[in-house]
């Protein structure tokens, strides 16, 4: 009944907290959002394949897709260009979907810069000690790389303020009722709702 | 882990438009909400019951009340006084629980310049039609007072602006699950938890 845009929302957190799993977990128990998958210049891990968990590009592509000003934002984190193109989101929006994006922090402050209408969401750990659990549980990471990510998650932390959602990870399960929740709520917002239906009672009183 | 106030939620909307079956629905499901009933001098219906619908007073016991300054807010709506003991909401939420108000509009929006920090949703129906057709199942109205709730309730529904959250009651068990997911995303919002968190991190790095 109501012609209604779609929601950019953006997930983001420290790196190690659990960002991808949650996303993951929505994703199998949600179908009506879309996924905008990132593009990323860092190497495959196990078990991932290309456009399915990141777009693999070389730097030289990367860089490339910067210049044309084809990215909704764009960082380099630990060595690697991670981003998100723009086209995809601003379509499916028009289209009146909603629109997911799983991004690291740096990434995250991008958007909200340049496409602030969007309800951005802070994954947080229990505790920087469960965090650092994580990461070492991972056993893709030296141990300076461990201390390093660490130590940005931290800064991280810090920029709390610039969202509008905190989330914390302590079990999946509540934290994606928790994402899904914010995603349904959003949708009842006084100031998305308001104008539709104050021209329906237009319609009801001819 | 975090010790946070408890939240006051509101939700109103039109006379008919079905507040107290989202209400007693959500109230089913949810055993986490304190729900504060209110105050009435209107006539007892078939079915209802002292305490557990409303308290019923006389309108002389209301008016001493609202003389003593012990409501939160109170209205006159059709000939009766409805209102909420302000006691009862300031010290469950103090304590940490979250209150549950379901009142007529003209209550609510004195709630809403009394506690602000409350959170108000506005339940509406599919269209104005479908209001009619719902006060007239009712079967307890006469046909001036129907005409006079159907005009009470455009007006009514022109105040949405004052509310955070548009809920359309066009099916009940999608209007609670609305309801439930705007409760636990409003405990997610970063400026209740960001507070709390920082703290944390202070004592993580000792």
């Amino acid at each position: 009944m109501i012609d209604e845009k779609g929601i950019l929302f953006i997930l983001s957190g420290p790196s190690g907290v659990g960002k991808g799993t949650v996303r993951k977990a929505l994703f199998e128990q949600d179908t009506n959002l879309k996924y905008s998958i990132s593009m990323t210049t860092r190497a495959m891990r196990e078990g991932e394949q290309e456009g399915v968990d990141y777009f693999y590009r070389t730097r030289e592509q990367f860089e490339q897709m910067i210049d044309e000003k084809k990215m909704l934002e764009y960082a380099e984190y630990v060595g690697n260009y991670y981003g998100t193109p723009k086209q995809y989101v601003e379509d499916t929006i028009e289209k009146g979907h909603d629109v997911f994006l799983e991004i690291e922090v740096q990434g995250a402050l991008q958007v909200k810069e340049n496409f602030p209408q969007g309800v951005f969401i802070f994954l947080i750990p229990p505790s920087l000690e469960e965090l650092k659990n994580r990461i070492i549980d991972r056993g893709t990471e030296t141990e300076d790389l461990i201390m390093n990510r660490l130590k940005e998650a931290r800064n991280e932390i810090e920029m709390m303020d610039k969202y509008d959602y905190v989330v914390v990870n302590d079990n999946i399960n509540e934290a994606v009722r928790k994402v899904r929740a914010i995603v349904q709520s959003e949708h009842c917002k006084r100031e998305r709702v308001a104008k539709q239906y104050k021209a329906l009672l237009e319609v009801d009183e001819k």
